[in-house]
């Protein structure tokens, strides 16, 4: 029933800086710039402006030491969203499917202020606060993004998905999220 | 493919705090007390007279909001152990393999510091350190136990595993693990 012990994965640990959303020895790290997000906001051509005027700042980075894409084994990753907004639009990460539809996310908010909006493919909306200590469950078949609505302070989350779930950017790339989320005289609008 | 959006599980966030390591409103909320770990520790005496004279203190406290334990979905959990020993050895947690032994779990360390300790039914061993964003990564197969090495401070989990993967605490009630972990003269020895 169970494997032999010489076949077994070992446990191991990682560092990981909970203030900062870094991970001081990733074998991952994902880095997306205003660039990497075109096409992705209501207002393109204030994105071009950031990217022009702005330097292409980093918008999020995701730091994972990844495991056996296999079932039983579970990924884990800790990122960080930057504060901005892209017109009055606030800052967000692509968001994603999972490639196998039928598996939940585990996000846990370490710091900052926003949303975690999700949606399913056929159409049903949901946003989520995500304030420090926030603990919110993206259950199976839901798409999920994150959305920094801070003026100033990045948004850090521990991500904890089956490790055989996969990620399907491709369908959100085209259906986009059914509401944005924007920043207006210092008040947060989700419409 | 996908279960009508009106059979899905909808997102839900829940507050955690961070710091106590409790859960404002949790739906199962497990509490052991020393009484609770009878036949566990290699001092049997010292923890009847913890019982009798010290008011049978908490061992540990686990909160919980269960999902269905179902394959794709996750559970998570923040637990609190505390601090101290029963004679030298460190408070711990029972410790567990997984019913579904296939299934691995995260441990996030979100205050205080002690062990991981890992045991495979073949004998194998394994501790692993807990400090402040430390993740440890519990492969499939691996029973674990928490250890509290510090003389004062609670030590805080957030832990997250398959919603299918359930618990095995017999197995380890009778098997125990390899070794045991002492505070002497202020420093902490695995033996």
């Amino acid at each position: 029933m169970t494997p032999s012990t010489t076949a077994l994965l070992k446990p191991f640990g990682v560092a990981l800086e909970l203030d900062t959303g870094r991970m001081p020895e990733p074998r991952n790290h994902l880095v997306r710039r205003a660039s990497d997000l075109r096409g992705y906001y209501a207002d393109a051509a204030a994105l071009e402006r950031l990217i022009a005027d702005g330097g292409d700042p980093v918008h999020y980075e995701v730091f994972e030491v990844p495991v056996p894409n296999q079932p039983g084994h579970l990924m884990y990753c800790i990122s960080t969203l930057q504060p901005g907004v892209v017109g009055e639009e606030c800052f967000f990460t692509k968001g994603h499917y999972h490639a196998v539809p039928g598996t939940a996310e585990v996000y846990l908010c370490l710091r900052g202020e926003g949303y975690l909006v999700m949606k399913t493919a056929e159409g049903a909306f949901a946003a989520e606060r995500m304030t420090r200590g926030r603990m919110v469950y993206v259950p199976p078949h839901w798409a999920h993004r994150s959305v920094n609505t801070s003026p100033d302070e990045p948004l850090v989350s521990f991500c904890v998905y089956p490790a055989e779930a996969g990620h399907n950017y491709g369908d959100i790339a085209v259906e986009g999220f059914p509401k944005r989320v924007y920043r207006r005289d210092g008040r947060c609008v989700i419409e």
